[in-house]
């Protein structure tokens, strides 16, 4: 398990990929469309940023930001089993977002914790 | 520059700690108090996060629970140069938050940006 990337919600995906690019050495590893958002990985040095856009007024990020400001909006841990991290979870009693895995942005599987479970972060396991 | 961790204010560290070792197969790499914080760096696969419980009702982490719920507080990323990196965050035409490095949690040079600057995130620079 490691820290593979940091969600970030924005409402200027253009702004702020020109700010990182230059601020932390960053570079685009990967771009897309997925489910009403407009999502750029940025790598650093080996680690990445996830930017997420909302397009239109649905989708998860578009809900997230009427209530919330932009900002950090969960972070990502990578493992190369996602059944047994989703099972170490059920253990401690966690109530899933994701019961199973599901194909999230960048094609990989993904599944989510709920905030109220882990001290205030919503917390996405993925597996490459 | 890399993702060197992310910073997590709680108001209840030994919990925290407890559900992360198990869920995120984490290890303590250093504790301290400093500053009115009682800090806990966790290591998973070699990235951070650093835990931070305030200790009485002074110091920057009371302050920010008084208006913002436990959550990720701040993202930091590692650089080995990091006036150089302050000087490209002056180029931006970024106020910064410290002008200067200066000695932060594990004995570490780190200096703050503010998060109006950076889409919402609290940056950190550190240099080990």
């Amino acid at each position: 398990m490691h820290l593979d990337h940091a969600g970030i919600a924005t409402t200027d995906l253009e702004s702020l990929l020109f700010c990182f690019e230059d601020l932390l050495n960053a570079e685009i590893a990967h771009e897309e469309l997925l489910d009403g958002m407009r999502i750029t990985f940025l790598d650093i040095g080996g680690d990445y940023l996830e930017l997420i856009e909302p397009i239109g007024e649905d989708g998860t990020i578009a809900r997230y930001l009427d209530q919330n400001s932009p900002g950090i909006h969960h972070l990502a841990f990578a493992t190369d089993d996602i059944d047994a991290a989703l099972d170490r979870a059920r253990e401690q009693g966690i109530e899933l977002i994701d019961e199973e895995p599901r194909s999230g942005a960048w094609g990989h599987d993904v599944a989510f914790l709920p905030p109220s479970s882990t001290g205030g972060i919503l917390v996405e396991f993925v597996e490459h």
